[in-house]
C-alpha cells in the first residue's frame, strides 16, 4: 500500500459534506447529489430506481438511490452473482442511457505509452478478448458493524459479488501502444461521470491510480456476465481490476494513464485512505487496493430446524486463492472445515462453501474464517479505522440463529 | 450406447403425429399440443409466451411456444449462457406458474433403493450442495443442417447453453436410501408434467432412463445460474445428467427409480434414437445418451472487416474436457489452433475459444474442429439419420463470411 507523501490537504472528508457546509445543498441537491453527503438519508427508497427498474428487489436493499445492497440470503451458495442481485455502488449518479446505446463508439484516451492515442471500443474489441470471474466489493463492504458509526452507507455484507468480466487485457493495449512510459508507477484511470457545474471537478471526479503491477490482471471489459456491460455497471467500458476493491474498477472509464504519479483527484489524495476513527484522509495513509481475506456465512440466518443443517457461505482472498474455510456454530469455541464446493473460476472469484454440521435447540452463534493460498487469515477483531474500511474480522461478521 | 432388444414397436415415430392422423387434431389443439407435430408449423410466434415473458427476445429465435432457439451472435464468447439468453425445449407445455409458488414443497419419490420413500425438495436441501457447470443441449441441435429435412424444429446451432447447476449429488440421495437395488444398471427419471386425458400416458410421459454410471455426476438440481429453477427450464426441480443430451435432464422431475430396465415410455424406447433415414425408431438403436465433441463459431456470422479479426466460437465434449479447438478461414483447407480464454468451469462446461487472423477481402467460409481429451475430434461429414440428431460435423457448422 502507498506510503508516499500527501500532495493535497483536505480539511474535510467528503466534498459533498463540505460544500454543504459551504452552503451548497442547493447545488447538490439540483443535481440529484444528496446521497454524496454520508450522513444524508434523504433519497430512501422504497422501489428500485429507473436505471437499475431491471434487478430483482427482493434480492436488495435499497440504502439509496446510488447504493443499493445485495440481501445476504439472496447468495446461498452463489458460484457467480446475477447481474439481477448484483449490488450498486456509484460516486455519482449514473450517466444518461444513451451512454450505452452505441457501445462500440466509446472513446477511451490512453496516455503515458509509447504512442498515445484514443481507441473507440469497438478497435478494443479487434485486440484481444478474455473473460475473468473476480469479487467486486465496495471498500466499505462491513462498515455497519462498526460500533463508531463510521459515515457513508452502512453495507453490511452484501456490498459484494462475484462476476465474469470480459474484455481485453490491459497489457495487451498498452503492448500494443508501444508499452508504458519510463518511469510509470502507476495506473490512473478516469470515469466518464457528468461533473455538475458548481463542483470543483478534481473534488467529485472519479479517477484512481493503482501501482503497475495490478497490468498483469487486470482488463477494460465490455461485458459482465456475458451481457453487454449495464451502466449501472459501468458500461460501455470499465477498468476492471481482479482483486482491487471496487472504487478502483473506474466505470465509463473515458481515460487511462500509466503514470509516474498518483492522481490529484481527491478521491485518491484523501479519499479510500485507512486512518484512526476521528483522523482525517490523506496521501501518507494506505490506500483501498488490494482486498484482504474474507468470509461470511450466508445461511441460516435467523432462524432455523434442530438436527442436520447446511452452513453456506462464500469466501475470497482477493488477489489470493482460498485454501481452505472453517466455520464455528459457537461462536468461535471450536472450528470445523468446510467444503468448499463448485467449479474454481480462478484465484480472483469467490468460492461457496458448505458444512453439514448438527445443530442443537437454542441460540447459535456462527462464525467464518477463511485463509488465503499465503496463509493469510481473517482475524477476530475488526480494525477500526475511520470511514470503515476493509472490514474482514470473523466476529463481527458472524450470525446468531435461533435453532428449534 | 444401447443395443438392448426392443420392447415395444412403434410404427410411427411421433405420438402427436399419430394422434393427428387417427383424427385426433382437436385434443392436441384444446391442450395447446400442436407443437408436437413435427411438421406443424400453426404456432409460430412474434413475441415471448408469457411463461418465458422474463427472457431477452433479442437473443433468441421462436419457432414454436416450447421450442425457443438462442441466437447463435448472442452467445460470442460466453462462459455462462445469462438465463435470460437461454434456449428453450419442452416436450410438452410448461406446467402452471404455481408448481415453483412453493419449491420445498415439491416432493420427488425414489424407488430401487434399500428404502424407498418420498423426500420433499425441503430434505434434499438439507442432505449436501454441489454446483456444477455444464452444457445442456438438445439431442435436435444442428437438425437445420440435415438436407433430408428430418422432423422437428429446425435448430441451427442455439439450442445449447452452458450454465451453472445447483443441487444435490444424485448419489448422496440414493446412499442415504440404502444404495441401489440389486441388478440395477439404469436411472430412470419421470417429469411432473401433466398428460393431457385422451392421450395414452407412455406415449406422451416424459420419462427417461440412463446408464447407472451416470450416478457419479448427476445432481437433482434446484437451482440454474445461482437463482431458483424456473419452470420453464425444469423447476422446482430437474434431473440434471452432466455431458448428457437435454431429454435426459427430466424437468418437474417426481419419481426417480434405480432400474434393470429402461422404462417403456414411448420417448425412451422409439423416441431419441438414431437411425438411418427412414428407419422408425426402436430400442435396438443408439439412444441419445452422452453428448459428442462439439463446436461452433459465434462470431462474425454475414459479414465483417478486412484486415485482423477475433474470431469467436464454443466447445465442449460431452462428459470429456476440451483439449483443442482448431479454425479454418478457408473451409477447411488449412487449420490455425484457437486460444481457450477465460475460466475453466469444468469437463462439463464449453470453453470459449479466440482466433486472432487477418481476413482478405472477398468471401470466407469459417469452420472450427474441436478435439476432447481422450483424442476424439469432429468428423466433417454429418451422419445422416431420420431425426437429425448429434450432428457435429464440422463443415455444416461453418459459416460464410463476406469480408470487405
Amino acid at each position: 500500500m502507498s506510503t508516499q507523501p500527501s500532495e493535497t490537504t483536505a480539511t474535510l472528508d467528503n466534498p459533498a459534506r463540505r460544500l454543504l457546509l459551504k452552503g451548497s445543498a442547493g447545488v447538490l441537491a439540483a443535481y440529484g447529489l444528496m446521497h454524496l453527503v454520508p450522513t444524508s438519508r434523504a433519497d430512501t427508497l422504497e422501489t428500485l430506481p429507473d436505471y437499475v427498474s431491471w434487478k430483482r428487489q427482493q434480492d436488495l436493499i435499497l440504502h439509496g438511490s446510488e447504493t443499493i445492497e445485495t440481501r445476504r440470503d439472496a447468495i446461498r451458495s452463489g458460484v457467480i452473482t446475477p447481474s439481477r442481485t448484483l449490488f450498486v455502488r456509484n460516486n455519482l449518479p449514473a450517466p444518461d442511457p444513451a451512454i450505452t446505446e452505441d457501445p462500440d463508439a466509446w472513446e477511451i484516451s490512453i496516455e503515458g505509452v509509447g504512442n498515445p492515442r484514443t481507441l473507440s471500443l469497438g478497435e478494443l474489441k479487434r485486440m484481444q478478448v478474455t473473460s475473468v470471474a473476480s469479487v467486486l466489493q465496495c471498500s466499505g463492504n462491513g462498515r455497519a458493524f462498526f460500533p463508531h458509526g463510521a459515515s457513508g452507507t452502512q453495507w453490511s455484507v452484501g456490498a459484494a459479488g462475484c462476476v465474469v468480466w470480459t474484455g481485453v487485457p490491459l497489457k495487451a493495449v498498452i503492448d500494443e501502444l508501444g508499452g508504458s512510459a519510463d518511469g510509470a508507477r502507476y495506473i490512473t484511470a478516469t470515469g466518464g461521470e457528468t461533473i455538475p457545474e458548481g463542483l470543483e471537478p478534481k473534488d467529485i471526479m472519479v479517477e484512481r491510480s493503482i501501482p503497475t503491477e495490478a497490468l498483469e490482471s487486470a482488463l477494460l471489459a465490455w461485458e459482465m456476465n456475458d451481457e453487454p456491460l449495464d451502466r449501472a455497471h459501468g458500461g460501455p467500458l470499465r477498468l476492471v481490476v481482479p482483486g482491487y476493491y471496487g472504487v478502483n474498477n473506474v466505470k465509463y472509464v473515458r481515460q487511462l494513464a500509466m503514470t509516474e504519479e498518483q492522481t490529484d483527484a481527491k478521491i485518491q489524495v484523501s479519499g479510500y485512505r485507512v486512518r484512526d476513527v476521528g483522523v482525517s484522509g490523506s496521501s501518507d495513509q494506505p490506500s483501498m487496493w488490494e482486498m484482504n481475506v474474507k468470509s461470511w456465512v450466508t445461511l441460516p440466518l435467523d432462524t432455523t430446524h434442530e438436527g442436520r443443517n447446511l452452513i453456506y457461505g462464500v469466501a475470497f482472498g482477493g488477489t489470493k486463492a482460498i485454501d481452505k474455510v472453517e466455520v464455528s456454530v459457537d461462536g468461535g469455541e471450536s472450528w470445523q472445515e468446510a467444503e468448499i464446493i463448485g467449479p474454481d473460476l480462478g484465484p480472483y472469484a469467490w468460492r461457496p462453501f458448505v458444512l453439514a454440521t448438527e445443530l442443537s435447540s437454542g441460540e447459535h452463534r456462527i462464525v467464518s474464517r477463511a485463509t488465503d493460498m499465503d496463509g493469510n487469515s481473517q482475524p477476530r477483531e475488526r480494525t477500526d479505522n475511520e470511514r470503515g474500511y476493509g472490514h474482514n474480522g470473523w466476529e463481527d461478521h458472524g450470525v446468531s440463529v435461533n435453532v428449534g
